[in-house]
């Protein structure tokens, strides 16, 4: 019998759990593999006791309808930094790779399939580095990775997105409002950029393209002058002004920037009324709305075609590799390749031009 | 030909068009009535040029499955507070009460349908003490009006926070959160004691109960002393604690609270991280996407049925009454009954019965 | 320790998982009861080996999202006809209630709370007669009850119903088409009458107000009178003609009528085009679609507050009665007096009027 | 002023509205060119009176959300077939084409796009042929035209094909049932294939890969072999049996095959029963519900992008030309390279091999 050990990591995405159900119902056609499953990424190797799962068909049976992941994730520890907490209360973090992968010889584990984003697939590569038999499966809600043209669980937060737009867009009409919705977004804008063509937003901030305040200004008082006194705007929780008034520190912790949630529309709306702008405007934060509940068909296929596709490599021996999207094969592409290389939007692309071809600002 | 003049105030609740295209559908099966309606509340009326629209077949085709309202409404102004700025930029507000009746005569407006909260039904009752031919139609998203056993809007609302509530479950899940879902409801507590049984919390806030943060942690740790390292709280935005530490001043201006959007959710988590509670915690608002878009078929059906009956009501000359929902029958009570009298959630109630029932906790 | 039985019975209905999770979160509030199920109503009991399930906190965390019913239904078998095949093919039915009672004093059970429709409850009388501690909780998606003022499942099947004429009314306005939406209801014509409101139907047709094909053709040319070539017709799948040329033998086999899915759609359509209406025609058959999925908030609150009261039922030991909802209370009525007491549309009643107020044609 | 004339012909697509709005608004940022819409395809032109409606910002505003065309659309009549009725009843059919070239001259119409599927694209051609200055956008619900990667519309049939096989599945798991669902595709199968995947059926069968019912009975009966008494189907419309007991003649009239709507769910319902399957099968049909209501944010996106890049082909003069999809860019292909080239499933393809990896039967 052989094994392959399936890990999900990071923040949420709808999709993983298609993802994992799609690996073991592929495993099952293969007479001799067996899928088991790390709890809470590989935190679930490194504890005492191993706190593992078999995924048999029983145990991923309908849900690649759900959110979440069956085996839960974490942002926190890994192998390459695990915390010991110092009896002064302070915290170390110690490196136990080389246990974890002897830990996992011994539960008889012939390859690791990794489900994460550019953090854990950085880990991946240490791993494979170090003679793991990995294979990297690309999770970015956030559309943000260059070496596939998309990832699954981006479809459905612009699904959300674009739904809370139409929510909000007859109370601006009948309430003569402008709202300012605040997605996810720190890096890059894809998901603002999406929910404002498809919702239908007036103005659209991303972090790639800096805004300046009196543009903005200016696209909401064109549409008074119109007679129309509402809007939408829908802003990336990274957008910043051109001329750098706000500078997000990054900490050190997260690796994120010190954002709080609705940290941006709300500067964006106080901005806005400093600058003599008379509207009644309100804001409206989605958070962690656009991570959860339940995939659009969309990313369950694509999860589907990751999953499968990652145990066929298994099978392969491809390992170091990670699944990707090439329009329209899924393929395999070396992680040393495929990590730190972010995809951010390019302010002169097609969909940035079709944005602005139906009258959305950027504010630049 | 007769004119009924229609006029829609106060905040946003799924529902509103309906009512107006029942009330039209109604009124073309009498051969002389013609229905038009205020621009903004009665805004439009007392507005140089006035502002009204004409609501014809063609005018409501379609509308009852759209959030917000055709003919607009707001919080501002009306009869009684008419804004007058000053030269010094402050504000006086005058009474144009008696003005805006004679204007109505002179429109040919022989009855008026009201439709709003409790503010603009005590602007009907004191418009028909002045001899206006006025009906009223009730419209709060918070269900808090004890003269009528439901009004329309709050089921949607109630199933935009389930469904926000079912989002999250999977996330808190499968990442060991606690995740904190502050809702609408500043004097009531419907909706959070509503979408916390639907969508299956553990605790939840409101208003009527207040809470002992104490009480609150134990019932988050006794779920992690199980192995369960999530919960979902869902918190109303009026919830107060029970020792009186958060004071919510009245704001003159709007006649709320001075409560910031997310504010109590913040609150909430910052006080649990400060009683030593370690969990991850997040918090999510639904702000104005529980007051917009399509209503469910539940609303779209009570507020037909509250339009036909209105326009029933001004054959009948019922004038000074509004309409309200008598399970099972839509029925007239006196605006004089109706008005002021608040429908809020009795601690000992049935409901609060059934989630005690399931376990969820109020923090008392 | 003391022990309840569950069993779910009769066609699906969305809300089940609902109560039997509030049974259980309830029982577990009691020291002393644990809750178990048996498998595809009492058939679990009557097999052997029995088919039970232990339904602790684990086995019902997050059920009532879910459809269906975690112990399985059937419409087969039972305690008083349980299926024998002879040798030459043919079945007989045999009473195996005795046995049944015997097997569950066997099984230690000390109370039963019966979810199931009139025929379930009919058994649950029987057997509550013949000594049993049982209770039933009343389901019928049809809400023909008139015991109880609402049954869950009721509004996810409108809400569907709804949703589905929205999504025809665009098509139908846009192509000039008369689009026929049969919905469930072969007695009753809640559904109907509900989704023709909500969605906006032209015409509604059910099995309590037996149409007259004329006018029906008359409500569809008057609209084409106005120039406008499209409507939608909501039928109920037990509609019938006034003059009786339709005629639905009842079926022994199933206690139904012997329509085929779409039957009556298909019917009217050509029923309509014989009567020389020109019109573009094309129907559509919700079928099993409105049976399934999420349920409504609505329906998960009403179904946790079915679950809470029979449990708290048991515990009373209010044996041979049924839940019911009477606004807004839940209560407790006796089998005897809530079996075979049908609820069907009053032609008078105010739905009707609210429907006929805004112009819908019942054909009659 | 420079005038484009838009017209939208064939069966309904969510998102020919947002193309409509996208044509408008891009229009308006060019200061000499307004906006027309023949209604009902090019009837609007033949007609007298000529139907045609302005198409400025206030006309489109919103519409993005909404299913249908606001300019109507049809199957019949057209520049090339212009029906006309004898004296005995029969029709004739006469082509007004150049009559049609010359009424848009006389209507000041400089450019025409024309939103339509591949029939409408052939007329598009031969008008182009004639010296009409003609641009095409692709429109086709099933996805089968190799001239461009995706058309709007599909996802969403997809997204509420998927979501039907969510509301079966629970249903069919507690009740032991085989439910057999019915999507569109008469030729092509990639809405049961992408339905399939994503909802989690067990058997898919498509035009392109002919069925064996003893394939399809094996693999229901493997699984009842494994105690599960339950199964999804999904059937696209045009699936037949490999021993092509089933010959679908085809119809002159509209060029569709005879299949009455849920023939092919039935007929295969039966050939399983008649195969000795004893299970409780029911079917259930999608029909009209997948081609209505609101697109998908995806869907949105793509008709928003085709909207943008015809109006700019319309500037650039580049007539004969349809807009494409070629991931990631939109392009313009010839029309004379576009029409007549299906995109049919590829028994090989990447999906199908994603398919049949996670257990899904085609019958082959």
């Amino acid at each position: 019998m052989k094994r392959v050990l399936v890990a999900t990591g990071g923040g949420d995405c709808p999709g993983l759990n298609a993802v994992i159900r799609a690996i073991v119902k592929r495993a099952q056609q293969e007479p001799d593999w067996e899928v088991i499953g790390s709890i809470e990424s590989f935190n679930g190797i490194l504890r005492e006791p191993t706190e593992i799962r078999v995924l048999d068909e029983r145990a991923v049976a309908g849900i690649h309808v759900q959110g979440g992941t069956i085996i839960g994730s974490t942002n926190k520890g890994g192998p390459f930094a695990w915390p010991i907490k110092n009896k002064d209360g302070s915290w170390d973090f110690v490196d136990r790779s080389d246990e974890m992968i002897r830990k996992l010889q011994y539960l008889g584990v012939d390859a690791v399939i990794s489900i994460g984003g550019d953090g854990s697939q950085k880990i991946s590569q240490a791993l494979f580095e170090k003679g793991l038999n990995i294979i990297g499966v690309p999770k970015t809600i956030d559309n943000d990775l260059s070496a596939t043209d998309f990832t699954f669980g981006f479809q459905t937060a612009v699904q959300i997105a674009t739904e809370a737009v139409d929510k909000l867009v007859t109370t601006a009409a009948s309430h003569n409002r402008v709202l300012v919705l605040e997605v996810m977004g720190r890096f890059a804008g894809w998901i603002a950029l999406h929910a404002a063509i498809g919702g239908g937003a007036e103005v659209c901030l991303i972090p790639e393209i800096p805004y300046d305040l009196n543009k903005v200004l200016e696209r909401l008082k064109a549409r008074y002058s119109k007679g129309k006194g509402n809007a939408i705007v829908v802003i990336a929780e990274g957008a910043k002004p051109k001329d750098g008034s706000i500078v997000f520190a990054e900490s050190k912790e997260v690796g994120y920037s010190n954002l709080r949630l609705g940290g941006v529309a709300h500067k964006l709306t106080e901005e806005l009324k400093m600058a003599g702008f008379e509207a009644d405007m309100r804001e409206t934060v989605l958070g962690h709305l656009q991570r959860g509940g339940i995939p659009t068909a969309y990313d369950r296929i694509l999860a589907t075609q990751f999953g499968v596709k990652a145990f066929e490599m298994v099978l392969e021996q491809r390992f170091g590799q990670m699944v990707a999207y090439r329009h329209p094969n899924i393929v395999a592409v070396p992680l040393s390749e495929a990590v730190g290389q972010p995809n951010f939007v390019d302010p002169g692309c097609d969909l940035v031009k079709t944005a602005k071809g139906i009258g959305i600002s950027f504010g630049d």
